[in-house]
């Protein structure tokens, strides 16, 4: 199982909006075949194991990360696949919580006479796959916060004075966070002043022509015709409140929605739930201090991957997250860090919130 | 040579104002003994190796850390000892640029007839005594900045709400660090806000009665006269402007010295000056965002212990550091980082300010 797991990682960067899954088949103590899922629409994980074991798949059990799916979609449903390899045993890391599937995947295996077994490295398994699975138990894509300071907690400093805070190898471990998410989401603040491209760029990580959906909240469209998002080639979904018709903005390549208003601002949980539909597990926000905070706030960061420059820049300076209604030290947001690292010269932190000691 | 510099640690709570020094003795390739410095006015790490080998130094070698010293101090020159105790060469990790000594040592040696040689694990035992070695060659001791703070650099709500950010294990590894300096220097203002003790509580560190020094920067004298620190044993220095003369603070145990003034504040160089001279070779910083911005202002930083606590604390909070005058990008500091581990539930970042890039 554990094979099969570092197997289904290999579709981190191309298998999404599906979820990523690996496949190992044994027979006799020995691999016959593996493979993992890799692109939406193409074969899924057990289909390409069947495939490389051949006739050897007959009397093998196969170690499966995630419920074979029971439905025909672009592909035909994996569980009766297996079962007609003659495939003698499924042990999966855990069930596919999805609607379609839902145990069904068991069922059509166990009524064909496979024996079936669940939970083995569960946990693993389901840490694979945490923005699918949120996406669809809680029909929200799992948000990733991005944010990149000094040691001391700054972003620029007050005059204004900016440029890159960390190194280009915490800027290339960026792209990584980005291919793996369905979208990339910012303020129209950070579009104003930065003109960010927010697409995947390094040449060295294999989408499969995937790009994330650009998302900007701006909830009183002020998107420039002329950002540089805008020509570039995939979905730029510009998030308004208010009636969206008739402003020029329509005439670009943006999709223009609009959605409530809460505290004065874009209700960003309205616009999680829109990118669930649109098949968006996981959310990469490299926004300002504004959008950040506001996030935070709402609780609705559920990872944040913190870039530390190593550098004290002092008092005269902005602060990474605005939240205005954090007075109390109660209010502050716990968090349990999960990963420390050195990316260059710069240090990565990796954390959960978690709820105050 | 590894062995000494470990024997050596072994004086850190204990051996200064003195270096901390480690003595191996190896004949016929077998160590016959070892020995530190453990206690200004007790016996050099030579003399305790020496008293451990007894019969079995003659023609020994000798792997001493630091230069053997040659002047009659509190104890006889341990260069002279060695050389008595018919030791046969003495592998040295480098000189002691202190006066008395600088080379001294290894003359009486050679002298004697005994081969000298030096350089072996010279960094690792320049690392082993910086405070003392910037003491002994620039008259001031080594500045060490304990900071504690959110991961997004907050000490304290801006409403004041504060309480401990770090947790009991950071609490306790301060312990340590004050323990091995001679010195803990705050700002009167952090003496009227939190009454702070600034002495070695801990019980699980043998300090053999050492007690740092408590300098206390306070140019207008506000110190009260029921600060608490005034009623524990060992020195508290209240460092003031002007004439301290006839105000009640005399007829308290604090030592009261004026200094220069410059930018408004206490002469932090003229009070670090003074430290030398009273033989501390390590100094503890533990103050507000005043202070300790006005040190890394005036490029007076040795080393950064910055204690970070998982917490994302937010906007309306205080910063760690007050640097009025880092308007600039350019103005900020740099930082290597040369140790970061997890402390409890806090990440300790030990950092050295570089050359910004």
């Amino acid at each position: 199982m554990a094979r099969a797991l570092r197997l289904a990682e290999r579709g981190r960067y191309t298998a999404h909006p599906n979820p990523v899954v690996g496949c190992v088949l044994v027979r006799d103590g020995a691999v016959v075949g593996e493979g993992w899922h890799a692109k939406t629409g193409e074969a899924h994980a057990e289909v390409n194991a069947l495939r490389a074991a051949g006739d050897a798949a007959q009397g093998s059990v196969a170690y499966v990360t995630l419920e074979p799916c029971s439905h025909q979609g672009r592909t035909p449903p994996c569980a009766a696949t297996l079962a007609q390899a003659g495939v003698g045993k499924v042990i999966a890391a855990m069930q596919d919580p999805s609607r379609e599937v839902a145990g069904q995947g068991f069922k059509i295996l166990t009524a064909a006479g496979v024996e079936v077994q669940t939970g083995l490295m569960q946990s693993a398994a389901a840490a694979l796959n945490r923005g699918f699975l949120k996406r669809v138990t809680e029909q929200r894509p799992l948000v990733r916060l991005k944010l990149a300071a000094s040691i001391d907690g700054a972003i620029a400093m007050a005059s204004g004075d900016s440029q890159w805070i960390t190194g280009p190898e915490a800027r290339a471990d960026v792209q990584r966070l980005r291919a793996r998410s369905g979208a990339i989401m910012t303020g129209i603040g950070t579009v104003l002043s930065d003109d960010p491209s927010l697409n995947v760029r390094a040449t060295d990580i294999e989408t499969g022509g995937l790009q994330p959906i650009r998302v900007v909240l701006d909830s009183r469209l002020r998107m420039p015709l002329a950002a540089g998002m805008l020509a570039l080639r995939g979905t730029t979904l510009v998030c308004c409140t208010g009636d969206p018709d008739g402003k020029a903005l329509q005439d670009t390549s943006a999709v223009v929605k609009s959605f409530p208003v809460v505290d004065g601002r874009v209700d960003a949980d309205a616009v999680l739930r829109e990118l669930a539909l649109r098949g968006v597990n996981e959310v990469l926000v490299e926004a300002g201090a504004a959008l950040a905070g506001d996030l935070l706030e709402k609780n609705l960061v559920d990872e944040l991957v913190i870039y530390q420059a190593p550098h004290i820049m002092g008092s005269q300076t902005m602060r990474l997250v605005n939240t205005p209604s954090w007075t109390s030290l109660t209010d502050r947001q716990a968090l349990t860090i999960t990963d420390v690292r050195r990316i260059g010269r710069d240090t990565r932190i990796t954390a959960i919130p978690t709820q105050s000691d």
